[in-house]
């Protein structure tokens, strides 16, 4: 299989993900709502005067674990969901924080297998942004692993999310070397940082990469107007 | 945008899922078994003696209903897992009744706003076939969509699945005439039809599309080895 082959068969996946997306939520909200109304169920059946205090409480906290679970399940699939391109990646209002860290979470057993430190640094508080969250979250996504797979056994790749007067800034600094050789044209790097910049810097935003050069060390930074509460 | 630009854009997000394959799965599983264990602790107060029966009675209701949506949504979830490309797709022993069913289940709300009439027509027993399950399903999905997306108001799209002889055959018929213009050359037709054959023709399958012809309806069909059970 050529390597354009392999690009058109990635891109018919999501093609055909997103044209069963309708059926794909409702696959997954289904039996979510179901588990919700079973754990009412449970909560019921142990209200009635006369049961024991302390079967009660046993099944309430077991239905209060469930919940808690249930919660992070239907967290995780929405954000799936959007960041798959399976639903439509709507404008809105967002946690960059909250992207950034998941990101590099989503990364860790990556960067361990490849014996690459990967840090993360972001603010305690949210730093909201307005836009589309799955463009911006495959941007970021894009520029970790591109750092992740450049970086020489033993390297460190480091994200930071800052502040800077009126927006967001991502750093994505890395150990690589400009490359040598010619980079695979169809690769996720070449093709996604591209990608990434086009995406952000057609939704108002500035996306540079500067190389190794002068005993510093490569970084990718991307800029992003903030989205402040109205005082 | 261009429509090669777009190719790009939804390869990467293919690719981007799969390099967090591990990451997602282990999102996906671990609420799942956190809910197994609050389940089972719920069943567990409620075992004591000397608890009302009734009661009793109630709860175990309640978790088995929770645990049969639990069991379909980690079915489901596995599947999508694997259709979607994030997981890897080995070589399995599956049923193609169960996909092709599946397949026409998603795309029944597609349909009815399409106002194409779809039909299915799969034999009540397993039909099992050995083989790349994702693979195989993509290549299902892409032409009863192709289908779907060919047929006129007020059509009809029909798929059947037969055993003949040592092989699986699925058949997809439509209306469609013969495209009087130029396809989409990076469209979800073109593109996705000759990656199926492609995928079906290097897997031991043969592919065919013949298109509508003296009084005959358009016909995409497939056919794959049977994995029969040893005698």
């Amino acid at each position: 299989m050529s390597d354009l082959e392999s690009v058109y068969r990635d891109a018919i996946t999501t093609r055909l993900m997103r044209r069963m997306s309708h059926a794909l939520q409702h696959d997954l909200k289904s039996p979510i709502q179901g588990i919700q109304w079973a754990l009412e169920l449970a909560l019921k059946s142990v209200a009635a005067e006369g049961t024991d205090p302390k079967a009660r409480a046993q099944v309430e906290k077991a239905v209060d674990m469930a919940r808690k679970e249930l919660a992070r399940l239907d967290k995780t699939s929405r954000a799936f969901l959007n960041d798959s391109g399976i639903t439509d990646d709507t404008e809105q209002r967002f946690d960059l924080g909250e992207v950034v860290r998941e990101t590099v979470r989503h990364f860790v057993t990556d960067a361990a297998m490849r014996n690459v430190r990967l840090t993360v640094d972001v603010p305690a508080v949210p730093v909201h942004v307005r836009g589309f969250r799955g463009g911006v979250s495959q941007a970021v996504l894009t520029c970790v692993l591109h750092a992740l797979d450049s970086a020489p056994d033993g390297g460190l790749a480091d994200v930071a999310l800052k502040v800077e007067g009126e927006e967001a800034v991502i750093e994505i600094g890395d150990d690589a070397l400009v490359p040598a050789g010619v980079d695979d044209p169809f690769g996720l790097g070449v093709l996604g940082i591209r990608l990434a910049q086009t995406f952000i810097e057609s939704h108002g935003g500035v996306m540079r990469v500067t190389p190794r050069a002068n005993g510093k060390r490569r970084r990718m930074c991307m800029a992003v107007p903030l989205d402040r509460e109205p005082a």
